[in-house]
């Protein structure tokens, strides 16, 4: 079909958005259900409407923009609305409003497709709440009560009083999958977060892989006391033993694992003071892989070093789980779409791996999936640097209005 | 001298004192300055008053209670009142008390001297306010404005406060040195914080030399990324730098400095999530050794192995001196005394080096200084499960009070 965006639009767009929580350093922090964040869902809901697109919000505080219509299995595109603190103005904005404009100009072009399309804006992507993908884990009835309870940070107010904030409740949340349509396929514009597009000058990335990832909170526990008296080899340093479990986890991954992942990213020891020998050191650590097997083979792999190390050095490891996503395959037909459409425009483009979660991972339970990666300058995300080309986003919602058109016929 | 101090009565003493500051947990939290560190200090006023000992508290808030002539060199013994956060009950109160117990024996027996002997207690030896030993620093002159200002912590109210709670300012602490009396000798009783005496059960350690110190806060510098997304060998892994180095810096001291130390007690990882590639890693880092020659030398190797893991690593190493201390070799005469009076009262006795420090490091500058060290339960210190058995803390005292009438007649 002959129809492309309207790239003015989307850029006004994507420029008033960043304004809503604006930060002095040029960022964005726009957590889920806070001000900023609610005043964001109100902008959204006015251009749902305006654009004549029939709106919701479900259960979960996810909102959608209808196309067509209201019965039949969705084409949906979407991305999400909350930042990181001091986050970027593009990572989950520009998934959205590029998605908001493909439905715009198909409704303009008054375009006939036998299946709805939909735009969604998912909840709490960033996991500022309760861990990441909240909106979307709801959607996909792939959370319970228990899951969100575990998650729920300790630090400000209660859950409950900051979903009341936005009229929800834990069980408008957990009913948000009772409401849900059957998804027909789920595509997501989002910027790459690595060099990879950016330096090979590719406008598009067809993402064939999203890597699944365990979150744990372990801890080596040893034995305290006075760095003064406790000589070196009577020690149970637990700081010494994570020293040596993250050098040897590392290495264990760069040279039986290529391209998976290992971050010991949070440490705190204990007590925590220059005279003490550490008793205890807690730590995140987070593995990830692009393959299911890998990712069993890796868990194994890395929980027996980590118990080698304890063993050796006196100490005790515990860990538990904080959040697991599993690595998704995105499906041929997708991936075929969007380089069809790529071709046909005259762009060129490229399979890559996906890195960081996303939505669409979670959406991969229900639905075919699929990823549009555009370039971002440097590889820079989550932070007031975050950057794209103008006309690198204008190929990517080309692309995605092609697919999308193309899958809803 | 036919003279032995009352065990009965320091034991009173040493118990009434532990009330003052008592935790739940069976401890005692008493930092300088605080509620329950101002009530000692009334208490110990109203002991060396009651014993008819010239009670003085000089513009450090050091403590003096003195038996004999005005003027002449002071023959000294004491430790400190403070304690860290949920300490035990002996650790600085065993020295003072015993002391105490020493001078009112002295003056109660009426034994001529010919110099005059004190009873001290030096103000925040465990460094709650500005760094360790504020109190015997300022006695002796060992401290600045600077140091003051630098040290104080930025937790609670101002220093400036604190000090005005106890009637003293930085320019009263600044002024003590200037009313000091000259020093013949300063003499401390301690518990040994290690279990050397408990696992040989002898109940009198001679201590000839106390470890020097290093305090510095380091920090690796290198750059974040997503987890997901930097590759593990284009890292610049902040926090794998300080593994590297935690781990080298140990094997080098255990391999060429054998019986010197080295501790990272504290760690803060930068930005410190779970899905962020550490991009500093800033860490306490204490070293200590009792040979000047050893801690210089010591000191170059440390550092040039932190230079060698950044470099190797892309990263950048920074650091900053929190707090320095001299190693101190005890005189011989000392060494001699405390053993001969040890072998008169037919006490075993045992030589040992002290690897905390204490205000006798402190002393040192000015004068000859020594130490009795008495075995604590399984070297357990700082901790409500420190524990003495009193026979050890009678022979402790009888020692010290042998030893001050020696070095006072």
């Amino acid at each position: 079909v002959e129809i492309a965006v309207n790239l003015n639009r989307l850029k006004d767009d994507l420029e008033s958005l960043s304004q809503i929580g604006r930060t002095p350093k040029g960022g964005v922090t726009r957590p889920s259900f806070g001000k900023a964040d609610l005043e964001a869902r109100r902008w959204l809901k006015d251009k749902i409407e305006e654009a004549g697109l029939a709106y919701r919000q479900d259960g979960a505080g996810n909102i959608f923009g209808r196309f067509g219509r209201s019965d039949g299995k969705v084409v949906m595109a979407g991305s999400h609305l909350d930042t990181v603190v001091n986050g970027g103005k593009f990572d989950g904005a520009a998934g959205v409003l590029a998605a908001l404009e493909c439905l715009r100009m198909i409704k303009e072009r008054k375009i006939a497709l036998s299946k709805p399309l939909e735009v969604v804006a998912f909840t709490d992507e960033e996991g500022n709440l309760t861990g990441d993908f909240l909106g979307s884990r709801a959607f996909t009835g792939q959370l319970n009560e228990e899951d969100i309870r575990r998650g729920a940070t300790q630090i400000g107010p209660p859950l409950k009083d900051i979903l009341a904030g936005a009229d929800l409740t834990i069980d408008s949340i957990l009913g948000a999958h009772g409401q849900a349509p059957e998804v027909e396929a789920y595509i997501e514009l989002h910027i790459e977060q690595a060099e990879t597009l950016d330096t090979e000058s590719i406008p598009i990335g067809i993402v064939d892989k999203i890597a699944g990832k365990h979150y744990r909170w372990c801890s080596f526990v040893g034995k305290t006391g006075h760095a003064g008296t406790v000589p070196l080899e009577l020690r149970q340093d637990a700081f010494l033993g994570l020293a040596d479990f993250a050098l040897k986890a590392t290495r264990l991954v760069a040279a039986d694992f290529y391209g998976s992942m290992v971050t010991i990213g949070k440490v705190n020891v204990l007590p925590g003071s220059f005279s003490n020998v550490p008793g205890q050191a807690d730590f995140s650590f987070e593995f990830r892989s692009t393959s299911k097997a890998t990712l069993r083979d890796l868990e194994k792999a890395l929980f027996s070093q980590a118990e080698d190390v304890a063993s050796s050095r006196g100490l005790v490891f515990a860990s538990r789980i904080v959040d697991k996503t599993e690595p998704v395959t995105i499906p041929e037909r997708i991936l075929q779409a969007i380089k069809d459409e790529s071709d046909k425009l005259g762009y060129s483009s490229f399979q890559l791996p996906s890195g960081p979660g996303h939505d669409a991972q979670i959406l991969a339970a229900v639905t075919d999936v699929g990823m549009i990666f555009i370039p971002c300058i440097d590889g820079i995300s989550h932070s007031p640097q975050e950057m794209i080309r103008w006309e690198d986003l204008e190929k990517g919602a080309n692309v995605l209005l092609q697919v999308l058109i193309r899958l809803a016929q």
